[in-house]
């Protein structure tokens, strides 16, 4: 086919708003160790800030794969979510564990295809 | 004025190609480094991991205001690179840092702000 595209990952940015749990850190911990798990990645390393002023998360998991992160504003319950993902692991598999966690009441979703060839 | 946006940061997503260095360790831990540096950021962690397979190295200095990233796939002297900063830093303030860290042929760039209210 002419018109096949190879790529090396795929790069998911989630926002979610009208969010909840965004300044606990046990929610936030267990959300990232559950998207890992139910994209099929492979956890490397996983690193969780917190912010005293406003209660944000800062937290990334790096995988085999490549990574996935979240920042939270829990001042205007938003956070922003990346999943990040080669070979053949879905990022889009992460999205009902961030719902489950974090009951968004609005969720904007891009995909973007990275190193495309 | 009518049409101001407020957004809680912007996200710089960066593809490098015909690049450089991409498999050496010392030379992506300065790149991020002297990235986070470059663009005013404030530095909380930072990790590398390497692959033994295609030697290729995955980066992420979690900052203060978010995060920089970087995967490389050395076969393809390829690199994605993600520079998502809140607050007052620029993003593109890192584009010099890894522009003359790994010299690329080509780069693609694509903007995102997060969280646009």
């Amino acid at each position: 086919m002419g018109n096949e595209v190879s790529f090396a990952g795929r790069h998911l940015l989630l926002e979610l708003w009208e969010a909840h749990g965004l300044d606990q850190l046990e929610v936030v911990d267990q959300a990232l160790r559950d998207a890992v798990e139910a994209c099929g990645a492979t956890l490397l390393t996983l690193k969780l800030h917190t912010f005293s002023d406003t209660g944000g998360i800062s937290g990334v998991a790096i995988v085999a794969e490549s990574h996935i992160s979240i920042h939270t504003w829990p001042e205007w319950d938003y956070a922003a979510l990346d999943v990040f993902l080669c070979g053949n692991c879905d990022p889009f598999d992460a999205v009902p564990v961030f719902k489950k966690a974090f009951r968004p009441g609005q969720i904007q979703m891009m995909e973007s295809k990275r190193g495309v060839r």
